[in-house]
């Protein structure tokens, strides 16, 4: 591609609306502009990037013997009645009538659309299994959109859908699709990690998220230092620990705290480390009566875990103050689990803890020296908190935190949708059965977006080649002057697009600065420069993306192909 | 692709609420399945033929140096209501409101969107001329969607958007759109016809539709017998014959035609051939007094060419029955020329005519042996009529009316956007011009039933090769009797993939009539038998979708090629 001929639109200035560095490079590089909040247009040199990521994706699904269907955006309320998610849904999807007033929404997402075409398509177990995959834009009616693609309204998704006749064959599915997201981000060529979810409001049983690391990301992994264990920190569990209790070295004694409310100020005053405090919520139970739960100072609930206690209501409540003092005879900042007549679960963490400083059910009180067992009753230790760095893992090594920004989705449904829309087919018996379903998503124009957050340094975007807009730039100085320079970038030109290089000439008659900048700006990862010195000498000048220093190299393709990794046969 | 992993789902039964051809086909062979009116799913099958068609296209705008881009489905209304569309639009553009209560539309067309894009993009002339086009699902909310994707809501347009300096530099590339329009339906294989169009409401100077032939066609189109001029019959021209009046041969008479209302009736009644009548209109002037338009009996009038008459109002009024009365004394079954002081428009197809029969502007009265300038006064005579076949076009051959599906419409819109939407570049002189736009539309999910409704037999879609899901069915008898032909036909399957054959190995276990059945209805190209006889003959049977007659072949790939139409090499 030539330059001049390719609209490229860069800016040297951050726009100061794009607070993530993903958003800020797009802008600057032109790949999107901004229609409206959460709304982009792609340009040319944004599509680029976006069909290759899509090629990608599409042969990798194809591979698995995945089909392609395209299914409607605009998608009929019923449908969504009949799964129960139309109330479900809130604001977050975007809804519409038509001129004859039927209800209809932007579909963010298609289960019910899929099962419903499986439902007209499929009869039989010998049709099964079958996985339908499309790739499409959704649209979500964020309530802030921000951070440039990361959080659109608009968005593309390849989004699969698997029906299958018993549970073992999801899972089989399963394994392929999660082999196959694998694959993808594998030729992209990030770093990423596969962790274990929350299945969250969308149901069913097993489900792993594909993180890109970046620092920015908006999720927090829990990843074990062999990286055989990894999971979203809200999925991510502990353990009770190993070994005996800590004993007790002294009394349990009463100290007065006056005007303490948080951990932090009670280790201020008594001096003690948090992770020697303990901290108590309460939460109601399923029979309207409260409950303690006690975790170490210094962690936090995961409300998820809490939820899922036995004997805990769901959703999860916290107590009213005056149900607290009812109980307890304290307010909220002096709670603990002495003398108490409610039952208690206590975080695995605080098992083996001896001498901790809990709250002395006295406002303005905490007692020292507090030991289970024998201070109070011996609680019912659960799982109850968010991991933290250091954490054991379960396969025992420590347990690091990672940034990491979701791309990828994949779950094992089972029969939700299945069952709510009526899916049945008949099995060998001819028996009516209601098929497994799994359902896999990723974020095709997302994905673009984390890319540039994991790849980029002060100059621009570092792009791995497999999605790079462009593998190679050429570069002329003084082209204006040197009828050499100018034909020998025609015909590096010329030569490279006959050897299957995507090439990028900057002919656009530029000094050098702004075509590097440019080059530098919108990640090519390769780039030669052409100049009447290096003619002379029979050199070009190289530079990879990530090179702090150039090169000369023979002027010739096979030194430009072993630049490239390519070797000269390619 | 072996058909046993493939999702095919065909039916025999023609589903009763299909009324064209294209819509039945595609039903039945189970290429669409239907979520709601006018929604439509494409099933595995679909999609292949899609994606040929898209990437045809791409291929073809790609080549002419286009730039793709992808603009949001969900536009705001606040561009829409710059341009003076919002209302235009009425009820076929659907609309919605986000969470925030701002309005938008799902875009049925993106001119708005692109020059908004180029506002902030381009600003000097030396970025120009650029022309960006997108592949994108449309939304219109037709008030009776039907005829399957021919007139469904939700479909797939390329959509190309070019913006130019002056209008020598928009024709130029108009010019090149209209040649890769042509190649596109040249590579795909249809016939068609590029016929001159009225641009309506999109506004602009010049404008040319893209017709698939067909039967069926919505469209009708005025075609020269040597090709050379085309039009929709809306837009044909035609002009004042050739050669002198035909002289009167009997005098002006009055006769009784009592309850004559119709041209129909009136020749039965006088026995006169249509051609010898003349019928009476009357439209309201801009100085609103009435005028009377005359045509042929048998002509109809066209009431664009009407509404651009000089003195015409616009838009075309008919008089009321009160005004026609007080100005002619008779109701509008009687009216005609005679005695009339208010302007008279007539027919170029009357200007050579004598003895005619017209109305006597007495009710249930006519006047026989009517002749211009001797019993009226000599009228205005233009071209106030929709072309029939004979008619003579503007190259001088006679016309024939064809109908037409349209699949593309190409359009130079001039300034209408850009002068709406204040986008403006600096010229080479530093001053703010205007730039001339131009847009080019490609009906990517319709081409796909217009190829249908072209190509179809009684078995079922005779798809062109180019867009064929499949080019080749392998198809086996009694594989389940005989290891001989299980295993000739894996050999075949693998070797024609090696060759690039996109092959359909119909590995099912069926029958073979319905194995047959399935690859006419589905329209495959070209089909091979395996057989035990044919194997021990060492022949295979190959069978052209469009031959009446099998034929006996050799045994071998090279034979295979050769009745594929490729050379040995390919």
């Amino acid at each position: 591609m030539r330059l001049s001929a390719f609209a490229l639109s860069t800016t040297k200035e951050t726009p100061a609306d794009a607070e993530i560095v993903s958003h800020q490079l797009m802008l600057r590089a032109g790949m999107i502009r901004k229609l409206g909040a959460g709304l982009y247009t792609w340009s040319p040199l944004g599509m680029r990037v976006l069909r290759r990521v899509e090629a990608i994706v599409r042969e990798e699904m194809d591979a698995t013997g995945a089909l392609e269907v395209l299914m409607p955006a605009i998608q009929p309320a019923e449908l969504w009645r009949e799964s129960g998610r139309w109330d479900l849904m809130g604001d977050l999807m975007l809804r519409m009538h038509d001129r004859g007033e039927r209800e209809y929404c932007f579909g963010p997402t298609h289960e019910e659309v899929i099962t419903d075409f499986v439902k007209r398509d499929v009869s039989s177990y010998k049709q099964l299994p079958v996985n339908y995959y499309q790739i499409q834009t959704k649209f979500r009616d964020e309530i802030r959109p921000r951070f440039g693609l990361m959080r659109a309204r608009e968005f593309i998704m390849k989004d699969a859908y698997s029906f299958h006749m018993d549970e073992a064959d999801l899972d089989r599915e399963y394994h392929v699709m999660r082999a196959a997201y694998t694959a993808i981000l594998d030729r992209i060529g990030l770093d990423y990690r596969v962790v274990a979810a929350d299945s969250g409001a969308i149901g069913g049983a097993k489900s792993e998220e594909f993180h890109v690391l970046a620092q920015t990301g908006e999720d927090e992994l829990a990843v074990s230092e062999d990286g055989r264990y990894a999971a979203n920190t809200e999925a991510a569990t502990t353990h009770r620990p190993e070994g005996e209790r800590a004993a007790a070295t002294g009394e349990l004694k009463k100290v007065a705290t006056p005007g303490v409310a948080t951990i932090a100020q009670l280790c201020q005053t008594l001096e003690v480390p948090a992770e020697k405090t303990a901290k108590a919520i309460v939460v109601m139970g399923e029979d309207a009566r409260p409950i303690l739960l006690v975790l170490r100072g210094d962690h936090t609930l995961n409300e998820i875990k809490a939820e899922n206690l036995d004997g805990v209501a769901t959703p999860l409540t916290f107590a009213e103050e005056s149900v607290i003092r009812e109980h307890f005879g304290a307010g909220p900042g002096s709670l603990g689990p002495v003398n108490l007549n409610i039952p208690v679960i206590a975080d695995f963490a605080l098992a083996n803890a001896g001498d901790l400083v809990v709250g002395a059910n006295y406002d303005g009180a905490h007692f020292v020296n507090f030991n289970w067992g024998r201070d109070s009753i011996e609680p019912q230790f659960a799982d109850l908190r968010n991991v933290v760095a250091g954490d054991t893992s379960p396969d025992g090594s420590p347990l690091q935190l990672l940034r990491g920004i979701e791309v990828g989705h994949v779950f094992q449904l089972g029969d939700k949708y299945s069952k709510a829309l009526e899916l049945t087919v008949l099995d060998e018996n001819g028996k009516a059965v209601t098929p497994q379903m799994g359902c896999y998503g990723f974020g095709v124009s997302r994905i673009v977006a984390a890319a540039i957050e994991q790849c980029h340094d002060d100059s621009g975007i570092c792009w791995p080649t497999a999605i790079a807009p462009f593998e190679l730039a050429i570069i002329p100085i003084k082209a204006d002057k040197s009828a050499a320079v100018r034909e020998a970038c025609e015909t590096l030109y010329a030569e490279c697009r006959a050897a299957g290089i995507d090439v990028a000439f900057d002919d656009r008659g530029l000094r050098p600065g702004p075509m590097f900048a440019d080059a530098e700006l919108i990640g090519i990862p390769h780039r030669i420069v052409v100049s009447d010195r290096g003619l002379e000498a029979g050199t070009l000048e190289y530079k990879g993306r990530r090179d702090s220093e150039s090169q000369n190299i023979e002027h010739s393709m096979d030194a430009i192909k072993q630049a490239l990794g390519r070797t000269a046969d390619e």
